[in-house]
């Protein structure tokens, strides 16, 4: 169904509302909250420019604190002299590595990063001591009076000298190898699986290290209270449950005496996914002070210590039979680490559960290790893991189509996945309109029509995607709700969810107030939401791995069961009729059999809350827990959910590009995408999703790509000279959300925000191909790439 | 029992517990939270400077509000011209009272009052215009601008004369008399009673006209939201929910579109127990202006706006039959009300229940009326409707007792009530340590060894007094409860208190916090209070008349019962034994028959949530609903509850001063107090409501006055010339806690703030008298009239 249709199926207006006798909430199509185009909540003061950023706040009394930092990439810290820095007139206090030097890490069985170096620096730009002043100036000039001394260490740079030079240089003691873990997954019989094939093709892919481009930078404020020894935290945060456990481990304070509170939050993208050396200082200063601290970097201190995307270097093998089907994946990945383990066992794993969807494949390997080099650590980035693979395994079916003769479309379509999908792995796949992304995007492209029939310098790419939706590897909690919300039905009818969802600008503070509508039968717009506050919500993971829609989806269904069998019950009171004939639906109660037994909402929440008080509805989520192996043992457990998901969003796209062949540049002129999100809750604000994701990957595609020297010195750490896309490079985009509802999800939502992000590299490369006839293993395809590829 | 005793007792160490094996929470004497001395936990953000109160906070974006003050009490408004006042670059708009006319008022069936004058302004200072402009100077140089016509009227500042005169000027059309309120209350055959009394006596006595001295002055910062058609208003208030409601009437939007967020508040005595003009100002011109707009008052807007303490005539009778009990009381109260009908009702009737305690009166009239004057309105002051009668009372006691021939400590003490006492109103008091407050005053301070045997100059004087307990009269919704909590126990054992009551620096975020950590089992530290906010919070009136930790404490038991249900029955399935024989104190849980048999709260807690997600209570309270007369209608009804108490608060204070006979002024060398306020639940706190209690009644006695010109015009609208005490003035203070447990009461607590500022005037008044001969009539008793008494 084509995106108009669902506009005028989905945006009812009020007034167009006619719901008598229908009974509610059990057939999707009659969705009025979910499934409407409606403004972001948060839109007004984001636009007014009065939302508080946490750079935005002061506290009294409050001071700044700044983080000095390393000018070796590997060095051993000999000494560290404040003296003078505690001279200068404003100074009130340094902190160097040793006074905190417990190891946190959100992954706590790899956990080795300290906020401040301890004994050696691993990367260039890494904190080695830091000032809290009265002002920013002081602060600055005080770091300039930190002497600090070193004894340089070898610089390895890539993962590959990382491991021969092991023998030599370790950059940490105890990672055998430079690796930081590597392990092995195999699925069938691969080997015999291959000798059995037509088709055999392996390929080498090089992926690059670009990073997230948020544009508010890290920022935390924090204020310690010696008194009742608790410390309170405002901070630019994906993770307020995360930080608040990394918090606890560092400054050994209980975790309830800490809280954590996110103001308006300018993008994350992964990058604000683990916690920040900035959060820890301004706690730290602030205990040490007895005054609040601000630390907000600068941009060139987002580039120093960004957690960018592993430049992935992989070997991957396919074997298709005669027909075309697949018959065997072998994938062999080296990540590069950079210098701390992070979320790095989660994204070395998850590259590996990307050989299994979405296409069948019914033997596969998957052998890989991630590898400390001297650089920033890596770590999550939009679509974790999926990004790299996706490049190689849809880039690598490209050309064996070529070999076979038959469109990239048709071997697609031949081995994509359905509804009802058990992979070879265990994961399952309760539904899918995968096949539906494929045919839609390419249709409407006319990709058929032109793939190998435009001029020369015009080329058409296909790709396909998916991600997973309302997971997460929660590492130190297996057993724990992954999400808990409460709704509180107040006597005036004010409805409140309290919940401690991170709203980082994707929207999912409006969303989550349309879900509490649509079940509790009022209008989006009487939800408020209280999100990001680790003492006034209840528990949630974090916004990440596209998970929040749906886990808060079934934590808000569950909560608004309680919420409408209370009404229920008064209404059926005040009605004579019993409760379970009642329908709950636009502000209404009534018998759905004798419809003009009605009465508001409001007055059967005034009738409850009149006796009993304010009304509270309680629910929570955990994902199911299928079994699989353990990404830290290799073990095959039960519960091992990585890249086990309740269910599985699906993309596709075709894109259109000029190549310029005087001057090698590349231009997008045309994407034209479908992605199966189940329910789009705010298609408006699915749009708005899919197109971020193109232009974000179409930037990691073309431009983006951190630089180091030898040293490992970053030599492009601002945005003018590491460049992202503009408008002035956005393409013609014609986005279109295929009709879908899962039954097994809430609502029947799946995850849109990571899965449109994964085609984009391999269409984009296919398209290119299709251009010039040069086929691209290394990112990004920069012109001067260009220029040598069609002078060979 | 002496403080110092009482501390020994219950001010436990954590290091000193040993509760093995004691069933918890049964025996009141076991309290470990409740009882305790504990340090605020808002007292380290106030005394660090770190505390944010309104007049403190900014918004991107944000511009200033101020209002045009009248300069007539009385007038017809003929015209206002804004117009050059819009001309002034920076001045976005201008509000007058036109534009938002809905009347405003606590008591709804006689709110009278409107934003802004309509048509005629009724006292010296009302707000005529408003100005949004973008700085605050250039808002004061637009209400220059703006021109108003007036036509004048006479002014009628003392109420006697207003009803004389209401046939020539009514300052309400709708108001014959110039009368707000008049009523009667007639209980026994009074007339017959005073026929057989051996002693009668009658006097008359007039009060001054204080106003609160809170130190923050009246500010407010309001957000409106067009598109959500939200409005956030931060406000200086101890009533968010009732300021919740009057926004709403005014501003004619929904009450769930509105949130009432309460700051740091630097106190308010009663003077910001109803909504404030700068509240609505704030709200109306953000609507219009579209941006954040702030209002905060200068002292001298304070000062012309308060709504302080009514100024009192009234004419006592008392009749003492021959062995000097009590039979009669009649007694005529004519109350000032100023311009607007606010609280008067409430303040009319409830000086009518002071009749009744803490004496018994078998027989009782009460004629009273509130009558309008162009002053600004009278309202809410500290001890709300009790202070005035009291000191008639007690002072007429003192007398009667001198015609007797017997002291009035006899007097008093043959009169006073005891627990289980029916008043003849139905008043009921199920507990009551009056007695041991009069004797614990009376013997500390050596009353009976000094009365009447001081040296000419030196005097003492006593006196006792109560105060209602967990009551409000809640003219818009009889049926609701009062107060709800919830009580939030999440996966790290992080305990949250959301409620909305009010912090207005009484203390009762301490309070609560000792309350929940008791039933709980925890520590007080632990818990983390989330009040004053109607968005995350439950329900709850304000913080007035009393009533919070009362109400909030039954509230608190209710919702922790709930938690502690859960918690039991996780802990009895680790265990091995049986749900109800578990104890949970300090930290544990543990069988109260195999105190082997324990574990640790926190894991408990973790076993619930791990798989239950996020623990929440929910607990609300209302008081009992006795049959008594409707303070509105006159009627005899069942839940008037004006003056019907669940419980109150009794105290006695015995006064020592020393006059200077040549200058006349009074010194106020030494009050010994003793009060029943039940469990004190912080001693330290009540020490400080007692003595600032003591001090501020102390100030209103001797200095405080405000002063109107013949033209209603303030005299003295600042604290230089309107005089407050200082330490300067500080007597020696010997507080004392009386031992007291109402068994009827959540953990056996009383009210303490308010009670004790009642016996103030009287034991002063008294005391002055003993020292000079003088019984004087009329307040504040200035060394003037010192003087002229002498003189006489």
């Amino acid at each position: 169904m084509e995106k108009k249709d669902l506009k005028s199926k989905w945006n009812l207006t009020p007034e167009g509302w006619n719901l008598e006798g229908v009974p509610a909430c059990q057939d999707e199509n009659r969705y009025t909250q979910v499934g409407r185009s409606v403004p972001r909540i948060d839109g007004p003061i984001k636009v007014k420019g009065e939302a508080i950023y946490t750079g935005d706040m002061t506290l009294p009394g409050m001071v700044y604190g700044k983080i000095k930092r390393s000018t070796y990439a590997h060095a051993i810290i000999k000494n560290i002299d404040c003296s003078k820095a505690l001279e200068l007139p404003g100074v009130l206090a340094v902190l160097t590595g040793d006074e905190a030097p417990n190891k946190w890490g959100i992954v706590p069985q790899a956990a080795n990063e300290t906020v401040l170096a301890v004994g050696k620096v691993r990367f260039y730009g890494e904190g080695v001591a830091a000032v809290a002043a009265l002002d920013e100036e002081t602060a600055e000039a005080a770091l300039e009076l930190i002497e600090v001394e070193y004894e340089p260490l070898p610089v390895l740079l890539d993962p590959f000298e990382s491991m021969e030079r092991s023998q030599e240089v370790l950059i940490h003691e105890d990672s055998k190898g430079n690796i930081m873990h590597a392990g092995e997954q195999v699925y069938g019989d691969v080997d015999k699986a291959f000798a059995g094939c037509e088709y055999v093709l392996e390929r080498e892919f090089h992926t690059n290290y670009p990073q997230h481009g948020f544009l508010e930078p890290h920022s935390a404020l924090a204020s310690y209270d010696a008194q009742n020894g608790q410390l309170h935290l405002w901070a630019s945060s994906q993770i307020p449950h995360y930080l608040h456990r990394q918090m606890s481990i560092v400054l050994e304070i209980p975790m309830n005496k800490i809280r954590v509170t996110l103001p308006t939050i300018g993008g994350g993208f992964g990058g604000k996914g683990e916690a920040a050396p900035s959060e820890f200082v301004a706690c730290l200063l602030s205990r040490k002070v007895g005054r609040p601290v601000k630390v907000v970097y600068d941009r060139q201190e987002v580039f120093y210590t960004n957690k960018g995307r592993h430049p992935c270097h992989m070997k991957v093998k396919m074997g298709l039979d005669k027909d075309g089907y697949i018959q065997a994946v072998d994938f062999d990945n080296t990540l590069d680490k950079g210098a701390y383990s992070g979320w790095g066992i989660v994204v070395l794993f998850y590259t590996a559960s990307m050989i299994h969807l979405p296409y069948k494949v019914p033997n596969a390997r998957f052998r890989g290790r991630s590898v400390y080099t001297n650089k920033p650590s890596t770590g999550a980035m939009r679509g974790l893991g999926g990004v790299q693979p996706r490049w190689a395994l849809e880039c690598l079916m490209d050309e064996m189509a070529e070999m076979m003769g038959i469109s990239p479309y048709e071997l697609k379509l031949k081995n994509a996945i359905e509804s009802g999908h058990t992979c070879i792995n265990n994961m399952f796949v309760p539904h899918s309109e995968f096949k539906k992304c494929l045919e839609t995007a390419v249709k409407k492209s006319g990709f058929l029509e032109k793939q190998g029939k435009l001029p020369f310098g015009k080329g058409i790419g296909m790709a396909g995607g998916y991600y997973i939706t309302g997971t997460a590897y929660t590492l130190y909690q297996n057993y724990k709700p992954h999400t808990t919300v409460m709704i509180r039905v107040d006597t005036e009818g004010g409805v409140t969810l309290l919940c401690a969802a991170a709203e980082i600008g994707q929207g999912c503070n409006t969303v989550m107030a349309q879900m509490v509508a649509e079940e509790l039968g009022i209008h989006y717009e009487d939800v408020h939401v209280q999100s990001g506050d680790t003492e006034i919500g209840a528990f949630d993971l974090g916004s990440f791995a596209s998970r929040l829609t749906y886990a808060a989806g079934a934590a808000i269904k569950m909560a608004c069961v309680e919420i409408n069998q209370r009404l229920k019950e008064t209404a059926a009171g005040m009605l004579g009729v019993r409760a379970d004939q009642l329908v709950i639906k636009n502000h209404e109660i009534y018998s759905m059999y004798e419809i003009k037994k009605r009465i508001s909402w409001e007055k059967a929440v005034e009738a409850y809350t009149s006796i009993k008080g304010t009304l509270v509805g309680m629910g929570n989520f955990s994902p199911p827990r299928r079994k699989g192996i353990d990404i830290i043992s290799g073990n095959r457990v039960q519960g091992a959910n990585i890249g086990h998901s309740p269910t599985f969003g699906f993309s596709s796209q075709v894109h259109e590009v000029e190549v310029d062949v005087e001057t090698g540049r590349i231009y997008v002129k045309k994407v034209t995408e479908a992605g199966d999100c189940g329910t789009p809750v705010n298609p408006m604000s699915v749009d708005g999703q899919v197109e971020g994701s193109i232009m974000f990957n179409i930037g990691a595609c073309l431009y983006e790509d951190q630089k180091l020297d030898v040293n490992g010195k970053h030599l492009n750490p601002n945005f003018h000279d590491y460049k992202t896309p503009t408008t002035m490079e956005m393409p013609e985009m014609d986005t279109n959300i295929v009709e879908s509802y899962d039954h097994s999800a809430p609502f029947g939502v799946k995850e849109t925000g990571e899965g449109a992000v994964q085609p984009t590299f391999p269409a984009l490369t296919n398209a290119i191909y299709d251009a010039i006839g040069v086929r691209f293993y290394n990112l990004p395809i920069t012109p001067e790439m260009v220029l040598r590829a069609l002078k060979d």
